[in-house]
């Protein structure tokens, strides 16, 4: 349930100040790329970036300490050296700040736990809610906020949309990020937690488990600091969205490298096992993978069952996604009487009238339309699954757009895959703007549908 | 071995003369793409449209018949309605066309096992070396052979190269050829064969076998039409190179869609396994993967053992990668004691020595390169892999070049994993062109290694 520690987020998030502690007008500083970050997004509450020796930056006027900064701060973001982070967490604590993020590295990460004690009991003393250390802290693109001090240049910043995303490690939130920014999903919130020394996993979920804005959640997890709260809450936000989670430190030797990375007890892997397969949490220890979930569950309804009806313009694609769909527990749909008479109708007699609908490498815009409205309105099948292959002669825009018509219209799930060169990539964009997420590869495609199957009934026992 | 079959495989690949039966001037016809891509590849060889009713096509006199035309041809490439195939290759057995290529669909896949029998005995009675029916053909682009019908706008021609490619179906053939052409790797020689109702996946796997442009193979397969000969062959062509297999219908559903696909009994899958087991083949279902396995074997050297030396420049990838490659049979090099005490003078103290050897989210390129430097000449390791994460402060185009230098000197096989957007993509495109693969998960990097140290085993219990 929401305590001080998930408010503390939810100010981060929409904070009516900010300071940023370690400011600096040098491009290659971490206070640099910070502050910038909030000017660009348009930030519209007051900034006060704090630097010993400069008057101003960027334009804004900066102090010395946050004790001199006239009014009571929201947030404070910390990128000044470890070893002067405690003395500056207890300036918040006596300027009375709402909320820290400290971005700094070098704690326990690095054998460095005394540090990290100090600054753990800084935060005791005034009962300050730190974000951190060794994190790369929040970003909410509605309000502004983006304390990630990779350099903007250097990843596709997202745009603003339904998707959460938790994760321990920056390095994959920065890749997660970047990624996010190619594709035609939005993010909500992120919140990076690194050493989760003060606020933990426990308390973000717990904030995003309420959040309106989190349709959708994605987490990379090492290790739960406190885990009777940590399943509490995997229960409590599992029944309330979908939450796409990558474990790291599965193996002995992973763990051993969670362990100096973020100085996380990734523990025993079956356990974290049985907790996320008791909330209904989707695994995957795939980037890829985590990402191709995502699109399908912020876009898509889910399935009612596990019957695929599977249209192809190409034969050989077709059996390798009817493998995929079989080995992953799914099923291909039988397509009602009424269903084939109709085709029977339609299509050109070199059409095989069964699943999968192979309409052969010609198929035209004309064709897949008439294959699509019949599959879409069969009452035997559960999701949509169209194969188009943009190599082939009668597959153009035209194919895209009339899959993309259906996007608004069908009650079902929808899904496409569709893999090749530049051709395709621009013509997977134009269906992917209208909603239908698209898959390279048929394996993958497979792999989301029986993860949508997956949690549709999860979902449906928790209701009953 | 090689047989009048196989031979005629090579006619094919570099025949003195073609002739075009339906060649067309109408740019939406097959006829019209296929002699396009003659003159597009600048055929040396002598060309011959044959079309009843135009005098000229393309700029180049065109013949009513293969029996007009004034020379025996090497290569006749069939592109007439399927009805009347049977008379036409008639007529190629008359002018003793020396190899045919059959493009044209309609015969046994959709049902229509007489005309695909006519085909055969007419194959027959004249001794004629038959491609397909139901194929897209060959392609070799050293000679400027080309008989697939797919637009050429709609995908990236691949180019020269020394990777092999044969495929039952020509959508998946016209899939991966938009891949390799979007990728550092070339292709040597390309063959799909569709029915394969005279040449079969035997011939053409025996030609490929001896054929010296080709070094490393990828194959799709629904069904083996002479399971002995293949098992013969298969033997052969593992024992020489690497041989990348993707199965269609390795399920019943699968099996079941194959055959209308290509008329091929897929069999039992467990056999097919055990074969290509035996024959040392890497397997796999997706098509992205097999394209990552081509990148590996065509550009680097086997490994000798399963010890990967781990470089990372972001933390929880490197723990996402360690879990893989635990997960796949690999492990961790233990570093020397003198790479050790080097990487302790020359690298700042955040960073543990130990493998993942995590170089920080600065590292810069001067602190990757002491690291690659270090790893490349341990003798611990057998396989230098490398995570360039290019969202990061310290990460450039310097890092990218630091990488690829190392490619014309590291005598162990090398891999990169990075993943993100558009400065990313860029950055691996760099280090491609050094030769270098780079992967964007690490499970897929993970599983090409150790496909790698498999074969390498299989290559070695071999020789003995």
């Amino acid at each position: 349930m929401e305590n001080e520690m998930s408010k503390s987020i939810g100010i981060m998030m929409n904070p009516k100040s900010v300071a940023i502690i370690g400011a600096s007008p040098d491009p290659d500083k971490v206070g640099y790329s910070i502050l910038k970050n909030y000017l660009d997004l348009k930030y519209k509450g007051k900034l006060y970036p704090i630097n010993l020796k400069e008057d101003s930056i960027l334009g804004l006027k900066a102090y010395k300490s946050i004790l001199d900064v006239p009014e009571q701060v929201d947030t404070a973001v910390i990128a000044v050296p470890a070893p002067i982070t405690p003395n500056v967490l207890d300036e918040c604590g006596r300027a009375k700040v709402k909320s820290v993020v400290v971005v700094t590295a070098g704690y326990a990460e690095v054998g460095n736990s005394e540090l990290e004690e100090k600054l753990v009991s800084t935060a005791k003393k005034y009962n300050l809610p730190v974000l951190g250390p060794n994190c790369v802290g929040v970003m909410d693109l509605r309000t502004g906020v983006d304390t990630l001090f990779l350099p903007s240049y250097k990843f596709d910043r997202p745009e603003a949309g339904s998707l959460g995303f938790v994760s321990q490690s920056g390095s994959v939130a920065g890749t997660i990020l970047d990624l996010i920014g190619g594709e035609s999903i939005g993010l909500s919130k992120f919140v990076s937690y690194g050493n989760a020394s003060v606020i933990d996993e426990t308390d973000i979920l717990n904030y995003l488990a309420d959040d309106d804005d989190t349709n959708v959640l994605i987490v990379y997890l090492e290790g739960a600091k406190k885990s009777k709260d940590f399943i509490d809450v995997a229960k409590r936000i599992g029944k309330k969205k979908p939450v796409i989670i990558a474990k790291g430190g599965a193996t002995a030797a992973g763990s051993k490298a969670a362990h100096s990375h973020t100085a996380s007890m990734a523990g025993n892997y079956q356990i974290y096992e049985a907790i996320f397969e008791q909330a209904g949490f989707i695994q995957s220890n795939d980037l890829d993978e985590m990402m191709g979930m995502a699109k399908m569950f912020d876009k898509q309804p889910l399935p009612t069952g596990n019957r695929v009806g599977l249209i192809t313009n190409g034969g050989g694609t077709g059996v390798l996604a009817t493998d995929s769909i079989y080995r992953n527990g799914l099923a291909l749909a039988d397509l009602t009487d009424s269903s084939k008479e109709y085709l029977r109708k339609v299509m050109p007699p070199i059409v095989n009238i069964r699943t999968p609908l192979d309409i052969g490498g010609d198929a035209d815009y004309g064709r897949f339309n008439e294959a699509i409205k019949t599959v879409v309105n069969d009452d035997n099948v559960d999701i949509v699954a169209i194969i188009a292959l943009f190599q082939t002669p009668g597959a153009d825009s035209r194919v895209a757009q009339a899959i993309g018509n259906y996007a608004a219209v069908c009650k079902k799930p929808m899904i496409v895959i569709s893999e090749g060169g530049s051709y395709t990539e621009m013509h997977k964009k134009i269906i992917e703007q209208s909603g239908i997420p698209v898959y390279s590869s048929p394996e993958m495609a497979a792999k989301v549908m029986a993860a949508a199957v997956k949690y549709a009934e999860f979902r449906k026992n928790s209701e009953n």
